[in-house]
């Protein structure tokens, strides 16, 4: 029974920058070695990051990635890796590029896996399920592949396979079974929501059964825009045991000794295979699409693997954190890596002294640290002592650069020239604030982050280019209900640290208010967040309609005003800043509604 | 050989007014029994609205289009039309309708076509080209149909298909040779682009040829979001024969007698097929799916049509019209809808003088008549003199509502209190014009129009949260070339009937400029809109990279400098307001990049 060192390289990597990109899996790769591995997996599309979106029809955008993949094989054997296999995704065409996306849409492009060996690609696997829901327009960008490549290494036959593979069933796993593989190398690019890690175990389980094989199954980490991946890599036998996982969040090299049936047999014995786990926003098996037979196309990296070195290598399994502390990390790692990525050196927003901008500022200083985070307090007439004070209490515990900068001089000049009355005065405040961080931003070159939350943005209770001002917004998926949640988690974490809770109390208990009247809190206009938040889910992230949310117990005169307000917002999400996306259904392109749409629920 | 009256009901629908759309086709129905119309067709999703996007994951709003179209079909016959064939567009799931769109992406959900008779829903054809390109995501929405449904009526055997089945080669028009139809009914709602009127008809010829049977094509028109629908229906014989056309952009019923071959036939001889026409944004023939052989489902109406009356009729062939009368009649149609579809009253934007915002102003007195139009001239310290004479003399000429809003005291409110300079106040001033427009949307309830066009979108060059607020954009789709283009055909127009031209020459022919600063032209900052345009609709219409505009012959260091340009604007299109698609590939849905993308062509 061989042994093959694996290591699985749970990595960041950027869209577009394609060098960087290759940099970084040199490096890794040098780790790996270090680390005595012969195999080294990393994540689908690391070459390009994921997703490319468009980028995909542009020939000399899928050129470089092809000319960057073979490049970098011959890289790897000059950096005297040319005997560690290494397995990563990378965008490739098959025949002559087309030479226009809009008569070929997705035409000849592939999600593809490579292994390279000896300075060459040895196979090169394309995707076989391409997801077309949620957050995911693959239908749009990719043509399908329609073989499974076996590679023999090392004694073993490893299947290669991408993402959306293992979430439906039939295909590859199936083929891999037929095939009698002892291993497959699936690489992943699976967005963060909460709860999907719950999911990711049972369904590997589900196709290393299915499989009869080994998954060693490797996810990206790090932020793109409204995404964020988690990383949870792991690696589980056919009989269903968990071998190896890695954390979330973070880089790391899950590095694992597996004991592998050597290779040659004709077909794999299928395992038990446990049931399907409950649902994400990511579709599970194939009630979709149909199960196939695809060809097996076989290939040898003919050659041995370097020698290992050391004694046994075991990954260890890493503990799991809370659902709170799992928010919390995608939440910094979503901005910072949207900062960073963009080349950002500091971020600028309001402090209210409400408990919206406090989580971000907290947010903000965590992912960044505080010298990089200012926050700025813009008090009106009609802004409280208590606010005040919160924000100044906050930028204490914290440490962030704090200004203050009172509204209302300019506020009363657009009156002097204008006759406002209501409304159009409550909204002037707000877009004054928001004047104001943005020439901050231009005269300092901060990003400027915007602090509504996920039921505001659903109710449309915001000031559009006022309080939405903004580059980025950390709550954007975030309900009220768990921004406070969040709070108190992150304040009671860090007492259990003996650090500073960052928030202070008054923060959290208080009423929420808008203050753009005198007295004015939220419940004038919405319901309890309590009883808004369930609705909300129910409507945008269950695709709900009016009756079955009374039928759930609510009141159904309350059910018509909330959908009614979700409705008619819809123009205002549509210029919002993107968010970090943590829930089934994100706003954004998770989630596409017409703007113009007279459709009422229950009329 | 019998003969078929049929009419070709090209007519608005509204996205979500189920009941509305459903009264419009009582209303059309009438108007064709009244013309001795047996047949009438209305455009695809005519019950819904078309794109309905998300709304599809709805089971209510998938129940409420199913209850509606078996109450329109009742309803047509209390209404004395039960021995009208009735045609038209809806969507429909099949079985019990899922539960959760995650779970079932798509799942169920069936883009359809009904023929109603006799107080029933007599057949149902599905879709089976599914459009996922360009502004389509239909793989994300639909399941596929895989039959044909043939309806005996009026002694004619007639196939049902539906808007993409006519972009792709095979399926249904193959199998309706086969099942040797009589006519094939075609609904539409295919979105207007310039020169796809070019593109349709040798479509429609080739598909005629390829079912050997005529082809009666039905359009949507109207205006949803981004998209504007133009009609152009038709009827084509499988000689390819035009008999009959409608105009572009306007409601209008084609009636038409059609001698038509008996039914029985087992098969049809299928015509010499045209060459397939050039490209547009929909994609052309099946260089993309495989043809397939379509199970053929006939179904009988039971019944005689009702009598025709009156001597032959003869839907006769609309004038065609120019490129710019047409794009001048999508941008009006557009803007109307938007504004009146989602309820507005009245319009207002910023008026400086500039070529831009005079286009803005004459398209929406175009679409709204004057008194529905408020423009403001919000001069400041750097505004010419020839700005404010030649805004005000646009008002003059046009009629509209227009006001002079000075900035300087708001802007130098701001200056007092913060430290700002350069490109800042620049900025500053255009985003104070921004809060007084949006302080009178407010206030007195207007759409705020925002007034950039498709090169200043391209390039980034404009303020966000400045001159860039507003709810729609009549000029997003429009390239600065083609806006003086339009500027001038507009004037020419106006002088051919008679009329007062609205544009002020001044604001044509002078240099343009931002005037945020003293003596600011353009040119400072970007090459002539010549050259500019040029290298816009290389790269993101038709997604050329560096290399390929530099072998086209432009300044390799200007590629450069404008494609990066690009390339870091997209955060501020991605918070951009909605405007009329008139091109191959328009900012919006159209095209999906990432903004955090590290790619840099030619690098």
């Amino acid at each position: 029974m061989p042994t093959l060192r694996i290591a699985l390289a749970q990595v960041n990597s950027t869209v577009g920058d394609i060098a960087g990109n290759a940099t970084s899996v040199r490096r890794w790769c040098r780790s790996a070695a270090e680390a005595g591995a012969q195999i080294v997996a990393f994540p689908e599309m690391m070459l390009t990051g994921y997703p490319i979106e468009d980028l995909v029809f542009r020939d000399s955008f899928v050129a470089a990635s092809q000319q960057a993949i073979r490049q970098l094989a011959a890289d790897l054997a000059t950096d005297g890796l040319g005997d560690l296999a290494v397995v990563l995704g990378y965008v490739d065409a098959d025949g002559p590029a087309p030479t226009s996306s809009a008569a070929l849409p997705g035409c000849g492009r592939r999600n593809a896996s490579a292994l390279l060996f000896d300075g060459e690609i040895k196979a090169t696997y394309y995707k076989h399920h391409l997801p077309n829901y949620g957050v995911f327009d693959e239908d749009r960008y990719f043509e399908q592949g329609r073989s499974l490549t076996v590679v023999r290494f090392g004694g073993v036959d490893i299947g290669l396979t991408v993402c959306e593979d293992l979430w439906q069933a039939g295909g590859p796993f199936t083929a891999a079974c037929r095939a009698g593989v002892g291993l497959v190398v699936h690489i992943n690019a699976s967005p963060y929501e909460l709860n999907k890690d719950d999911i990711r175990l049972p369904l590997v389980k589900r196709r290393a059964a299915e499989a009869g094989a080994t998954v060693a199954y490797v996810n990206l980490i790090g932020g793109q825009d409204e995404l964020v991946f988690d990383g949870d890599s792991m690696i589980v036998t056919s009989g269903g045991e968990l071998l190896a996982r890695a954390g979330q969040f973070t880089e790391e090299l899950l590095v694992h000794d597996l004991d592998l049936p050597v290779a040659g047999k004709s077909a794999n014995e299928p395992g038990p295979a446990p049931e399907p786990p409950a649902r994400s926003s990511e579709a599970i098996d194939g009630e979709i699409r149909a199960d196939e037979d695809m060809e097996i196309v076989r290939v040898a990296a003919d050659a041995e693997p370097r020698p290992t070195t050391g004694g046994r290598a075991d990954g260890g399994i890493a503990h799991r954190i809370t659902d709170e502390e799992e928010i919390w990390s995608a939440l910094t790692l979503g901005l910072r890596d949207y900062v960073e990525k963009n080349g950002f050196r500091s971020v600028v927003f309001g402090l209210s002294g409400g408990i919206d901008s406090a989580v971000v500022a907290a947010i903000a200083v965590d992912a960044l640290g505080r010298e990089r985070v200012t926050a700025v307090s813009m008090p009106s007439g009609y802004s409280s002592a208590h606010s005040r004070d919160d924000a100044a209490d906050l930028a204490k515990r914290t440490g962030l650069d704090y200004r203050v900068e009172p509204i209302q001089a300019m506020v009363d000049a657009f009156l002097a020239n204008l006759s406002l009355s209501g409304l159009a005065v409550e909204n002037l405040q707000a877009r004054v604030r928001g004047v104001i961080l943005m020439a901050l931003s231009n005269q300092e070159g901060h990003l400027v982050l915007t602090t509504g939350n996920k039921s505001e943005l659903a109710v449309g209770y915001s000031t559009l280019y006022g309080d939405s001002v903004g580059g980025f917004n950390p709550l954007k998926d975030v309900p009220k209900t768990l921004v406070w949640k969040l709070a108190r988690w992150r304040n009671a974490d860090a007492a259990r640290r003996g650090a500073e809770p960052p928030i202070p109390e008054n923060s959290i208990v208080k009423p929420p208010s808008a203050e753009l009247r005198p007295g004015q809190v939220d419940t004038d206009s919405l319901p309890d967040y309590e009883v808004l938040d369930a609705i909300l889910t129910g409507y945008i992230d269950n695709d709900l309609g009016r009756n079955d949310l009374v039928a759930a117990g609510h009141d159904p005169a309350l059910v018509d005003r909330v959908l009614r307000m979700v409705d008619v917002a819809e123009y205002k999400r549509r210029q919002s800043a993107p968010g970090t996306k943590i829930s089934i259904k994100a706003f954004g392109r998770d989630r596409r509604l017409p703007i113009t749409n007279r459709f009422r629920e229950g009329t």
